[in-house]
């Protein structure tokens, strides 16, 4: 088995989720969520993100959670707007559209939209006097980090937030990789400022050490009314609700979600060493724990048969862009075999 | 915490299932099913089914797994016959409406239709010259062991299918329950009998002792084409499939799903002795891991607070049905503690 | 071309509306439903139902209108409840399931569900801690006149619209037929009586003389915000909204709609007597446009030949049940040829 | 009342539409499409296409036969490829989307896409090994004429037609204002041409002098089992299926579609005359009834004051694309008032 960098979610559970789960697993508990471990989860979420009045729902999977928030906020004649390349716009199968609404593409660069960009299509949108045969747009989505590892900075944010504010449209903020983001070196927004400019986000446990589960937090007393019936409506209601509960609790515990984040961080910034020193071409500035670079297809071929990454696109015809990824199970061993790759790689092309 | 019998999920995983999921913990494994547990787990289903071209995906839970089998199934004018009674038909919260298509609903006896009912209403609507205003019947969906803990016999099912048959219409078994209709002392049919019977079937592991999954088994080479693509657009894809997999494999591996199956019958039938012994009026003969009591409203309220069970309906102004559910988890202390609620209760009413 | 009374929607348009429709033909007008017709229509209408805050929508079809009203108004966790014999029950082809909501369907009698029958299931509903699992009764939908031509009293819309309000649930009444309710002999209520008891309602055109279009009636400030964009999504926006404005506006002329309602139901009871004369068993007693009749197989074959009407269903072996429906265009003559065929029939049984 | 260029659905049926209508209209007919007109209308269609095995189905409107046919033609898994300006990418208001597909859009120009633009991004995606989690294309769209009046040539519908092939993706044209296209005088397609270029297709009458009506075609073989049902279960099957059918006999009886097409490309042609003699910016040039034109703002304020026109987009801050449509109902008169007011406004800015 080669060493992997292919995703966030290539290892099982962090040893201390798996150590709760282990722990609590005889306890005879109500099913659906409505057991102590989910409660504490929340309530420790709560804490975490500095807020009295929010409300915290688990569910299983990122685009679950995108598509069970998006389609229960929205009204009828409303569609969300996401970046080009947001992973509602294009990995998710159109899971939104699946719900009968529409994705407002707009563009972007490096994966962020511009606050601008955002303004002005907002208000040509509400400008026009033709729009009753458009969809309208009724929620902002944003990924933080983005699909390209990128970060809206504090002042991005709050730009975005403002707008969505002045028009009445509420902010989705997608934490899938969120505790990349916040233990990202540069990153400037903290769990309360999220929590405080968005109206809604989640914090992504699958890829930050969890077996499964997201865990939504409606930030404005916003929660849909009846929303376990919806979650039930769309198939995505577990009845063991306490393997989300357990695993929350376990990661809200002694900052083990933040830990998790840093160390994922750390080994991403000496990954991006190992890449600068084989000279190696990062295809944007990423400072998260995704890190994208371009390979020259040949080399490429060579390097998967003893490293193991993901094809991300086509760059031209003799290149790739390709991600790599570490997460809580990346070790020194792995960046040394990287390393060890990367160098004879470079030599050989001397 | 009292005793409970409140359902087949109160408990977390069987221990079995959790050391293999400590074992495999650190393996990095490739996301959404990839991995070698998942296609482990699946040779040894299809095997345990004695089939040789059937196709087993995982999802990961009951509700997902209807909703998602019916609505890639079905054609666009079609929608799914079930039980007044079945899961689909009333304790889904319309999920699988929210897909498109509608269940017709015909009426049962002890939650099993009658293989008549079926064939006079397959025959009424073709008959019928004026059905194109109609949803046409394009599946029919019965559970296994039904919502009442009842059991279709090998006859039964056998003329269900028969007639699925005649009308091209593929037949749909829910075993969310299964382990418990197979290990049942009055069951005759046994896994290769569904397997051969049924055109897609799912193998229920949430309660049976996994922590969430369920097995879908298509058996005539019949597999949605693209499924993935359909699984992912209905946020039903895990990004660690693993979890499905590495927890099925161990359930099929030294008949663990079996056994679990056994000792639940075994404790359900040490159950409706208690309950003889004590006079409690069962409401319908189950054979199964579930038993409904019509309990006294006052007696009712004294025993929840010994033991833990679920209401299940309204019986008369002064009675209602009440669930006891065994699983994996339930012990011989469980069972002597109820037949001592039992007793008491007994006792103080004479 | 044999005398036909195969339904009321047998003929084009009556007269009246067709002058109209070739009157304003060639002015320039706005598209979309914002015409000086349509407005006129609505204020008409309005004034009919006796409503100073209603607002009026235009529709094309019945399926539609009912689609389009249930979709928009309930919310996602929410169904409709209605007959089991409810047009969007069983005839609709799924329409109301394909917007993603249950239809909830309740026992009734001769098309008529019995206000206790209501109140008992809301009342088990809500009384239910389980129900969370379950699709919430979001809407009351009735036909008046029912499918089977019955007529809801006054007494027993007043107890569903109680029941309703109790609850706090919306009443939608189909009124595709409205017009022949209204006028018939036996009808105790009128238009404002409905306007009053009901939250939604609509007028039926289609069947009761215009070439197509239904009044949709919002009688309490409900009506959902953005409503024409959500009819544009479902594809039920006419470009041509003077389609429906001109007939609605003649309809409401005059008392053309009532004249014609007058009509049909004159032509009906004469029918009722030409039946009894000859000794034909009616299914049931309807005082409405719609005639339900039972025959002999053999005999009916033999009318059919000569008369056309509608097959309903099969009422045992040997006899079926039949619809004769009468309308604006339904002459004297129609009626001689229906009392000439029937009394050969009769003779030649005899 | 100004002199109106606001669409091509200002007025209301061509007169000999309106003339069948009332002929027909005491005629007693089956319901639901099944009259001798629809019948008739398809066999002249279908010769009019060139097509022996051809089906053709009749819907009220555009957006209803955009929604109807792409999804009951698209599989689960899959989306349609059209341009962004494409009507259903912007200006149906979710409608494709409320299906529960995804419209995957395009770059392109003038309101045409590129055959190599098509060609790439279908190339890309299948060569794209990940794409099991993205929305599958699995129909082309095209609007023929454009939302900007443009004409894709024969080559170049033959390029997207031969790349529809060998990818096996049906190529669905949307002929909403097909007559347009056919008769422009710089058109070199034939309505042969597209019925065997495209595997669906729709005839637009609602822009071409019907009172409402499209018609599909289905030109392989290729409609979509118990499409009826289908219809109905969209809330799209008008009960008088006559409507559809006498309008559409009629468009196709002496050549009618094809005479309202070329008077309305005459009368664009004499405007586009009228605009360059007045200096008027053309906003792209377009050879069939739509004109769009660049107006300063304060001259657009000025002209709408005397003839009607519609507001297109924003151009820049103090510019405004503006659209002039001619149809069945233009006369001499109204492009004379149109050449007074542009000469007039020509004369006070200079």
């Amino acid at each position: 088995m080669p060493v992997s960098f292919e995703s966030d979610y290539i290892a099982g559970a962090h040893p201390e989720i798996l150590r709760r789960l282990a722990e609590t697993n005889l306890e005879s508990l109500p099913g659906y969520g409505a057991d102590p471990y989910c409660e504490s989860a929340k309530k420790k979420i709560l804490e975490a993100c500095g807020l009295e009045q929010g409300e915290v729902e688990f569910l299983t999977g990122g685009t679950q959670a995108n598509a069970v928030v998006i389609s229960t906020m929205l009204a009828d004649h409303e569609g969300v707007v996401a970046a080009a390349t947001g992973h509602i716009s294009s990995h998710e199968a159109g899971a939104i559209e699946y719900t009968g609404h529409e994705v407002l593409e707009l563009p972007q660069e490096n994966g962020k939209i511009r606050p601008e960009t955002l303004r002005r299509f907002l208000s040509d949108f509400f400008a026009d006097g033709n729009h009753d045969h458009m969809t309208f747009p009724g929620m902002v989505y944003l990924s933080w980090p983005t699909e390209y590892g990128t970060l809206y900075t504090k002042e991005e944010l709050e730009a975005v937030s403002g707008i969505c504010r002045e028009y009445g449209i509420p902010l989705f903020l997608d934490g899938a990789r969120l505790a990349y983001g916040l233990m990202s070196r540069s990153a400037d927004l903290t769990l309360p400022d999220i929590a405080r400019l968005c109206d809604v986000f989640y914090i992504g446990g699958t890829k930050v050490g969890a077996l499964c589960g997201e865990a939504v937090v409606f930030t404005k007393g916003n929660k849909p009314k009846h929303f376990l019936t919806s979650v039930k409506k769309r198939g995505a209601l577990l009845a063991k609700g306490r393997l989300l509960g357990v695993q929350f609790d376990a990661l809200f515990t002694d900052d083990l979600y933040f830990r998790i984040g840093r160390h994922a961080i750390d080994m991403a910034e000496r990954m991006k060493e190992i890449f600068r020193a084989c000279r190696l071409t990062l295809y944007l500035e990423s400072p998260t724990n995704q890190q994208f670079v371009i390979l020259e297809n040949e080399r490429m071929q060579a390097m998967r048969e003893q490293i193991a990454f993901s094809f991300w696109e086509k760059y031209d015809e003799t290149h790739t862009v390709v991600r790599f990824a570490t997460g809580w199970s990346t070790t020194e061993e792995d960046l040394a075999a990287l390393e060890r790759v990367c160098a004879i790689q470079e030599e050989s092309r001397e």
